[in-house]
């Protein structure tokens, strides 16, 4: 087992990282940037580095710097947390190169799993459900209307070159085709210069939900069930959960099996999240691949009463898994504590906390780097507290998310906790019975 | 279900169960005396009123203030906690006549477990193991003998009048006899002016091992295994856990049916303890039964997933319980966290904190009403903060408290942490190997 693990990141994370290591007695060292000179993770590893300014290049994301600092303290493996680094396959070769294991993904896999047309053909050579479509480009019309007959309606037309919803049309059936053809054409031609066209299932009520799998160095791989993140403003989650409402016991087995082909067939070590569109018919399509830990993981966690960090840790240390797949006992759900101002477009509000109270009690656990009399640094992310309750049923654990987050005292800075406390009372949030689009019609003025 | 709770008490019970009462849409009335005005359960409660002074007898064990403060705020029920007015039979006999419901036992009830020779007469009565000996004092040395014989060795001699352990011998076998019961007479009169003795099977090796219970109107009680509290600092609990690392499966059965035993033969309402002390061989004996909410009991809540202060809440209202008994699916520990300065003596540490960190994470659970800024009041007990984990074997939980504790940052006061930490890494304690003298040969110099 590693005697010293370098933690490559910030905030909570490091923060959660140290404590697994703490349990497994494993020596930890802290890296921070001068703006995080008083937070938790420096005071709670048994040591520190300072590693440069608080621009993330200078500091975070710079490799030499982190290498130095591991070299410096001996330690023999390096956590990338997630963001930052964790996903790079330059640093997780330098890791290698410089005999320092990099407890995450090898090169090899990262850059695999890190483009998508690789990750996508890749998953569907190993049988795992990806989005019909065609192979690139179109020819021409006729063979839209081909492959649309042949992968069934309704479809979507996309720009190859196109973004934010232009040079996108979605087709229900065969008579729309020739107008959502050349309107598409027409304006990807117009905003991208650029008029080729690209043709997608357009998969109806799509809810986003990933498979956690952990697989070890013998290519034997397990997991750990589904969180459903569909609740996700311009793409950032905001809420999990799981088990998800959606997905019947039966789902959950054909899409942990599918997960698992897809990280069996890449020979995939570590904890890795295998992210899927589920649609209303409860068929589902991979998306990609995170080779790291996620946000959101302690949902899993509580559910399965197992500690991912760790097995992680164990994982690159070259223990073995026993195979075994992990089934929710209990619901369990996170709410992210943002510091941004929800009646403001969510608006970064970084900033000192003046007064702090977090939630306890039964069912209730916070992953938080912050304190009372802490400055929130403007330079990274907002989020300051993971906020996760469990219990017995939605129902209850909804009720306790409530519970907690009116208990929660965050004073000094704006909080994503008032977006929370409506979202909770929310009547098609409350049904289960919502969409990855629920906040794009969801009333913010009013929070 | 009621619509309004008055929670006749303070500190982190009254918070404990405002967010049991927020979680079932409840209402909450925080009482407090002048010294709590500050205190977090005032500030989370619904509505807050001020009782009285500072001394417990001019507020919280003031019953007509309590009563006004449940009228003036229409509130239909009252928690009394633990401590103070819990297990008063007047307290809950005055809210039967005002009409209030009492959420804890009937005045019959607690006169009946609150005197211990009627306890123990009930539940001997019942069929429940108590201690044998003999009944009342002893005529003469003859009489000891011949009891002797029929309980078995290991026995003691108990001054009637006795007290700290003066006019007490324990007597191994029938030729220690004649010395012991002249030595322990003397000694007695000398002490007490009263030479009376009684005889009781000596407990060798004893642990304080209780089993928690739940009844309802009906009678039916079902049970939730047992919480093991030998770590016992002068009958002051200091660490509870949950299973009990000397109670088999089999012996958990015995002892979980010997309590509903207990329980059905008083008809049992609400939630309950009934407190064991089992010996070396596993032979079990009644203590004694407290009917209220216990200290410890988030130990339970971790391994069972169950809600304790909802249960007492839902058989209060005249819920029904099913039946079903509960057991661990999980380990858990309670270090309870006093403001005491345990170097010396255990002193109590009043006073202002001045700097406050909670652990977090994976398997931890707080309960405290404390936060940075808050003065501790000299008028209370000290606990502070109750620390509750939970993992997959006692093993891990040991290891995740020595993580917790030592994350646990509370400056301006002292506090248990250091003993606990010291304790953790005790190696009798880590075997599971105890009793309730272990605090009693302890170290506490060096801590």
């Amino acid at each position: 087992m590693f005697k010293k693990i370098l933690i490559a990141n910030r905030g909570e994370i490091a923060l959660r990282i140290i404590r697994t290591c703490r349990e497994m007695n494993i020596k930890t060292v802290a890296v921070y940037s001068l703006a995080d000179k008083d937070s938790l993770h420096v005071r709670f590893a048994d040591e520190a580095v300072c590693i440069g300014k608080a621009p993330s290049s200078e500091s975070y994301l710079n490799i030499p710097n982190l290498i130095a600092a591991a070299e410096i303290t001996n330690a023999d493996a390096i956590h990338p947390g997630y963001g930052f680094l964790s996903e790079n396959a330059e640093f997780s070769a330098v890791c290698q190169e410089y005999n320092i294991k990099f407890i995450g993904a090898s090169p090899e896999m990262i850059n695999q799993m890190g483009d998508k047309a690789t990750a996508k053909d890749t998953m569907k050579k190993a049988g795992v459900p990806t989005i019909p479509g065609s192979e690139g480009l179109l020819k021409n019309m006729e063979e839209g209307l081909k492959i649309a007959e042949k992968i069934k309606y309704p479809v979507i037309l996309k720009a190859t070159a196109g973004g934010g919803g232009r040079g996108m049309r979605i087709v229900n059936n065969p008579s729309e085709f020739k107008k959502a053809w050349d309107d598409a054409r027409q304006e990807a031609g117009a905003a991208f210069g650029n008029d080729g066209l690209y043709l997608e299932k357009f998969v109806e009520e799509p809810r986003h939900i990933e498979i956690q799998v952990v697989g070890d160095k013998n290519g034997r791989v397990c997991h750990l069930s589904e969180r459903d993140c569909s609740i996700q403003r311009r793409h950032q989650k905001l809420v999990e959960e799981t088990p998800s409402p959606v997905v019947s016991q039966k789902l959950r087995e054909k899409m942990g099996k599918a997960a698992i082909k897809g990280a069996e067939a890449i020979k995939y070590e570590g904890a890795g999240t295998v992210e899927f569109l589920v649609d209303k018919n409860g068929d589902f399509y991979f998306m990609e691949m995170n080779t790291r830990i996620q946000v959101e993981h302690p949902i899993t966690e509580e559910v399965t009463d197992f500690d991912l960090i760790k097995e992680q840790i164990k994982v690159a240390a070259g223990v073995e898994i026993s195979g075994k797949n992990y089934f929710p006992n209990l619901y369990s759900m996170e709410c992210r504590i943002n510091a941004e101002d929800p009646r403001n477009g969510f608006r970064p509000s970084p900033g000192k906390i003046t007064n702090l109270h977090m939630p306890g009690g039964h069912g209730v656990r916070v992953d938080s780097h912050v304190y009372a009399g802490y400055t929130i640094p403007p330079n990274y992310d907002s989020m300051i507290a993971k906020l996760i309750v469990s219990g017995q049923s939605r129902e209850e654990v909804i009720t306790r998310m409530k519970r907690a987050l009116s208990e929660f005292v965050i004073e000094g800075v704006k909080t994503t906790i008032p977006f929370h406390l409506k979202l909770m009372d929310d009547e098609s949030f409350q049904s289960g019975q919502f969409t990855t689009k629920f906040l794009e019609t969801f009333d913010f003025s009013d929070i």
